[in-house]
């Protein structure tokens, strides 16, 4: 039977932000509560088949998400959930990758530098730091951040139980779910 | 509503056999005469945005196929009917397709070398023989025709009606509409 109730959810967010985390909380909670297809797209998922060739310049980011969005674009309109998280720091893109799906809740992965930088997880701000990676968002590169999301995760004060119930919330709320 | 079943129908066959006219034929009957969420997918459709940085070297070519086989199948594992029309020349390109996939109708065009290129639509057979395209299918690249397709389509006997009735008649049979 035909569905047409997709829509992507976009993560954004500084490294180490916590958006991986939320955005797989989401889904397992999507996957145990509600009778829904989701798909889950990120870096380390695409850039094993989708983007392979990408390195991390900013032109093979941006082809990177122009991938990823046409993914989302398709798997949107046949009623699938997309939850998406990659850092994707430019306004514009973020808009474009917008225009481009259709159906898209930014979602605003909030918080400070110095906490995403203490959390390092994979250790690559002090890579950055170091001047191994250059544009390094956050450090030598900028994070624009979305002027008007549709919804703010505040992860350093709320739990991720927290942040995972507002998107939650939201897609309830837009009728998605 | 959750939905799981999805199949990719893989039309594959030589340059000018027909895939196209049949697999938008099909899409066509899905769309008017059942309720299922179907994609279409063929080079000039993923050329524009997933593979435009791709030529047509072996290499680029086979690229090409791995980012559509990874698209098909998330489509595929969200309950969509893909309609997925290439060359795909090889064998064992196309096994990996499926094994990756999971739910996949090979779908045979079949039609004779001088009938596909008397067709000539786009006027490619017509480079290749006069050595302008390199390593064309049919020409100076093999066509490793599927020992074991799940459909046949003769294009060259058949009405595109007739060719389309079949896949629809398959996609019946296994239950996917």
């Amino acid at each position: 039977m035909k569905n047409e109730n997709g829509v992507t959810v976009w993560f954004t967010g500084l490294p180490c932000s916590g958006k991986t985390v939320a955005a797989d909380r989401v889904r397992d909670i999507l996957l145990t509560e509600y009778d829904v297809n989701v798909e889950r797209l990120d870096g380390d998922i695409v850039r094993k088949s989708l983007t392979s060739d990408l390195g991390f310049s900013k032109e093979d980011r941006n082809q990177n998400i122009m991938r990823v969005t046409f993914v989302a674009k398709l798997l949107t309109r046949n009623g699938v959930i997309v939850l998406l998280s990659f850092v994707s720091p430019y306004i514009a893109r973020r808009e474009q990758s917008k225009k481009e799906i259709g159906k898209m809740l930014e979602t605003f992965v909030h918080c400070p530098l110095d906490v995403c930088e203490q959390r390092d997880v994979k250790g690559i701000y002090k890579l950055a730091r170091d001047g191994i990676i250059k544009d390094f968002t956050g450090i030598d590169d900028p994070y624009e951040e979305p002027p008007n999301p549709d919804i703010v995760l505040h992860t350093h004060e709320e739990t991720v139980e927290e942040s995972a119930r507002k998107v939650i919330a939201k897609l309830r709320e837009e009728g998605y779910i």
